[in-house]
């Protein structure tokens, strides 16, 4: 990558130079808060004039907006002035997708989420219903937030299923009409943005390690367990979806009973020794392959708290080579629509900060 | 990076830049072979002046040699000075230490093997005499390559057992005395080079990747197959290593046969149905959790070739989502040896090409 900016500097692409530099500043605001030209100078490691002037462009494309006086101290003589990354510059959607129901998220674009939209759903409604009522959300949930439709960068979906890395659902076992359906083709036109799809378990995993229990860890088994059990997995903090966007997917080993605990869970039967035995097996094979640092319980299942994880815990030590920390999700249903929307962050940080 | 570079190029460190641009140099002429001033200054992206200083100041530290014409038609007058990376300018050991045998190899630093040595080894021998026998090979495969042993610079050893990031092997439960053992300590003084430790399963992985089966495939699952079975991940043609050095222990897990598998193969059964269903079931279990490319099978049930392989890719076919193709290892009882090398190299280079 080195060698890349010195060839292109080398055949004097000084405008290069520029939207390196103009990147840097924007990427110093965003992750260090409201700052001083000379601040952002020294923490993007250019002179105070190349600031100035980078500053001067991102105020002019709306991505940079000037900032209020630090708290603390008043300090004699004018302030300097101080700027911060526009979070208002752009908005991005979030949306999970299940048999039962949908749940939306509108944030901005520092992540701050502005509303939400719960939608019940008919677990056998096909196909076009679903799809329509995806859309309505997503209308609806930006409405209710107050964002312009066009000023929406991204949406990001995780839907039960595997997703390949076009967006298509290329295998979904209980989705009626599912399977196959492409689904940035299907919601296209709501925002002049990019539609991007993934697994519902990956994205729950994803939402864990940016604002959940999973903060700081760089490898983790994520399971959702509720009406079903599925697993998504991260490893340095990405997450891996593996060849087919089928990684994590243990749970169709019979063997390992996953099936028969989503049946007792959905027969209403609380966590028992046996709906542990079962989980604990499936989460083992796991945890045996990748070796994470944090196993998470996320989905209906992990309302049970400590009752349910405890016991989880001590099977799996008992199963695995070095006992593994298991945490409850404290984001609740949320968890699935808050990952989409880091998804959709993601692109939208990869466009501003590319040069 | 990138800002990194403009930021000390800021500075006026023109002696970074010039070792950028000969590491650019060195870079080019290891991946591409022999190479004229021009087509060097061409592919490093330098000047044709700045191409010829690199390529003194590298013929100087030995690092490159000059090269005899190309092969093809003779060209009418003096034909252009070509130069070549120097093969010769260092060497790697890599050793594959188990119960029952050591495996030494001595190669250049383009990975080409000069000498190997291969040690029958009492699988009761106690840890000390196994490090013994060790360092014994290593020296004695260097003598038998006509290496200097001053001139090896790295040594890889690719170990059964769980191995920690500083090269302690956390856990062995079959070779005595080994657990605890800090084999980067037990091997000082061999060399002036790191010592550097992996398990053997890894290391057979990181081999199919650099020369076997697995070239060309991101996400490999490698199942080390003979008096015991193991199981070794490669993620992005890197060996994932897991949070302990445990990933890929799904044979631990009673349930998924290994240990059943492995006593019939040290008792001489051949591959039957039952063997193949053992197996199966942990692969299964490993290649739903990381959906991989490819899986190997190598170790001494790798040589039932095709009469084994057929019947585990229907097997696996039934158990798995997707049909995973399954290959044969080719490198025989050499894979561990030479993903040592591998890592070696990989150290190596990591020294020559940092500017």
């Amino acid at each position: 990558m080195a060698r890349d900016v010195i060839k292109r500097r080398g055949g004097g692409d000084a405008s290069l130079l520029r939207r390196l530099n103009t990147v840097a500043v924007l990427r110093v605001l965003h992750e260090r808060g409201p700052a001083t030209l000379t601040e952002v100078a020294a923490h993007a490691e250019v002179s105070r004039p190349t600031a100035e002037d980078a500053v001067g462009e991102l105020l002019g494309r709306g991505l940079v907006r000037e900032s209020g006086p630090p708290d603390g101290p008043r300090v004699v003589g004018r302030p300097a002035r101080r700027f911060a990354f526009n979070a208002d510059a752009g908005y991005v959607l979030g949306i999970d997708v299940g048999a039962h129901k949908l749940y939306a998220v509108a944030a901005d674009l520092c992540g701050e989420v502005r509303a939400g939209q719960r939608v019940a759903l008919d677990p056998q409604a096909p196909a076009p219903q679903r799809v329509s009522a995806m859309r309505t959300a997503l209308t609806e949930v930006a409405e209710l937030a107050g964002i312009d439709p066009a000023d929406v960068r991204a949406i990001g979906v995780g839907t039960s299923g595997i997703v390949d890395a076009t967006g298509r659902v290329a295998l979904s076992g209980h989705l009626p009409g599912w399977t196959g359906l492409h689904l940035p083709t299907e919601l296209a036109g709501l925002c002049p943005g990019a539609v991007l799809v993934a697994n519902d378990s990956n994205m729950a995993a994803l939402a864990e390690h940016w604002c959940g229990v999973a903060e700081g860890a760089a490898d983790v088994v994520y399971i959702l367990a509720g009406r079903r059990i599925s697993a998504g997995i991260l490893l340095g903090g990405k997450v891996h979806p593996g060849r087919h966007g089928a990684a994590g997917e243990i749970g169709i080993m019979r063997s390992m009973g996953w099936y028969d605990t989503a049946r007792l869970l959905r027969d209403g039967h609380a966590a028992g020794e046996d709906l542990v035995h079962h989980l604990a097996t499936g989460i083992a094979a796991t945890v045996l392959t990748v070796d994470p640092e944090l196993v998470v319980v996320g989905g209906g299942l992990s309302q049970a708290g400590e009752k349910l994880i405890g016991p989880l815990r001590t099977r799996l030590a008992d199963l695995c080579l070095y006992p593994v920390p298991v945490e409850a999700s404290t984001l609740a249903d949320r968890s699935v629509a808050l990952g989409a929307v880091r998804l959709a962050l993601d692109e939208v940080e990869r466009e501003l900060f590319t040069a």
